[in-house]
């Protein structure tokens, strides 16, 4: 497939801004992978402030990391902007099943404003779906469903994008369900790698009207990285950085290695 | 002392899910080294989840390093939770002694609820003591008072184990005190290191109730890896990331170099 | 010029503490970076503690990268002690200019206190002289006019030192101009080097009272330090860690490279 390095390189190009509203434990992971990317990110969370933010950017990142009420009333004023002026939202459900507060968080800005792309790991999206799942922290523990079911069945509900992630990326608008099968077991025993996704999913999504398609690149793109800097390293912490640091210099050839499919 | 490995083996294998309510600085630090100890680490501070999330834990983890009073509220309510069902909370005292708002805050958490580790550099300790002490920012300069009796008493005094990191850590219930040597001076000069032990703290005595014993194996473990990183990296931040990075690997052999005595 | 490294020495000599008030996207790296040069940062945004706090500190640094209104007043607050102690404030007008949150807080601050230095990229700190500038998120689009002039004559207007970072970096206190040719492109592809550069200043104008020249010489060091790191790293990542790390290591061998002119 073609078409993630096209998007990767579109990226380059325009530089799109990237809003976040995002948490504090990976915050600084998400700013560096978005500039990895070739876009711009600005992370900026005061109600005074996140319509005029939201109002000259190309994508919004909402993530519940760290949520508190105030971040979701601000979460839902950008949104607001944002799909006024038809720029994608991505909503990162982290924790989403595991607390009231955050599954009723999601819910409340899916109902209250259109959000583009909802993501999480199958147990927090199967939390959103209102199916039976255990989420640990922000850990996936179980979920009763197939992942792709869940995602394609909660997109149609919703009329929009649904990406749930693991160890195959799934990434489906109703219709059409992307496979992405990149990606290395390390990415799951390293912090931040499910935050950065979505910044990921941000970077793409500003750059191609088709979410589900932008998203399954996106994801076909950071997986590949993760591919790459694993076979540099071996430890979680420069794995870490590695991945970031192979975004930044993939070129066609590395791009071959995506592995996608649709169903 | 074998006990060490054997607690680092039941966490790898556990995964107990640590609750932290930390500050901003070193968030994703000890986000990193409880998941390189093998521990899953969860982040969490709005009133509305702090008790939900404390009652799905196994250790609690708090830091007052960028306290605000919302901040230290929530504190109190999700260690009211986790007294109820019997988990560890740990009270990492970060600049208390440098301002009243810190100092307060600690005494206000150990009088109103029951902390099972008090936690600091010989200042800060010494602050919660009501010993002569000076602390500058999170800095102790001078106590007056050995550590290891500062700590015996203030342990036998609060019914509780303290913690006092320095060149030797001590941890001590006020019955039994334990002199941990291990660690590196390379430790003292990056920021975060004091706060990545306390999320060491959190994730042993998640798996051993005996609170002080639980300390002094976590000091042992850590220090470890700090020698072990301090003989491949000279400069500051590639230290710390080979810090959390040799947690992961540390096996039976490498827990040979464990120095800890009882006194 | 020798100066640079007089004033490196004496950081690290004196290790004055550098009270934060900052954005959570940046925050670690402010702190490692201020321990790298020798100094000790404290990071403390409560109101009930800024003052107490920027009572025992030697310089205060100001950042509303991810501002809200309860840090501007906390910022006003730490900034009002500082000026009775007599102590450098540095403000670093990070995203002034994108939105009008943002360049009021920075009027509202260099009203109401006395700001030592003002800081920030040409488009910001063009946006805080009312001059015709873009700001795209926190990147310095456009400005009408020469850096050096729009420095040179906000200074003289405020009675404080201006710092404008770009290719060449400009300290002017309105009288005296200092242009530093320090530092490597790759400074400007990594997130969160401006917010360093803050740190950097807060530490020079600690231990020296012509805020200009502490400036000037800060951007060389840190310049300097990036053309190092940037001889041993070409991903982002990787760069920033040891741009971070050359720091700490700088002799005056290294302090030779210093390229600054006064005009």
């Amino acid at each position: 497939m073609q078409k993630p390095y096209e998007l990767l390189e579109k990226i380059r190009k325009e530089k799109p801004l990237v809003h976040h509203i995002t948490n504090w434990v990976t915050i600084a992971g998400c700013a560096d992978i978005t500039r990895a990317l070739g876009a711009l990110p600005i992370m900026a969370h005061a109600r005074e402030e996140v319509e005029e933010m939201a109002g000259i950017s190309s994508a919004l990142v909402l993530n519940i990391g760290t949520l508190t009420s105030e971040l979701v009333d601000a979460m839902e004023l950008a949104a607001r902007k944002a799909n006024a002026r038809g720029i994608p939202v991505i909503l990162d459900c982290v924790g989403a099943g595991a607390t009231k507060m955050r599954t009723d968080a999601c819910r409340r800005l899916i109902g209250n404003v259109k959000i583009d792309v909802v993501k999480g790991n199958a147990g927090e999206i199967g939390a959103i779906a209102g199916i039976e799942a255990v989420v640990r922290g922000v850990e996936s523990v179980s979920v009763s469903g197939e992942p792709r079911e869940i995602a394609r069945d909660l997109a149609a509900r919703l009329g929009c994008a649904v990406v749930i992630t693991g160890k195959d990326d799934i990434a489906s608008n109703g219709k059409e369900t992307f496979i992405v099968s990149n990606g290395h077991e390390m990415m799951g025993r390293v912090v931040g790698t499910g935050c950065m996704a979505s910044s990921c999913l941000g970077a793409f999504c500003a750059v191609e009207k088709d979410c589900a398609k932008a998203c399954a690149c996106a994801m076909a793109v950071y997986g590949i990285a993760g591919e790459l800097a694993a076979k540099k390293a071996a430890a979680p912490l420069e794995f870490k950085q590695g991945l970031i640091d192979e975004i930044c210099s993939l070129d066609g050839t590395a791009m071959e290695m995506a592995r996608v499919k649709i169903c």
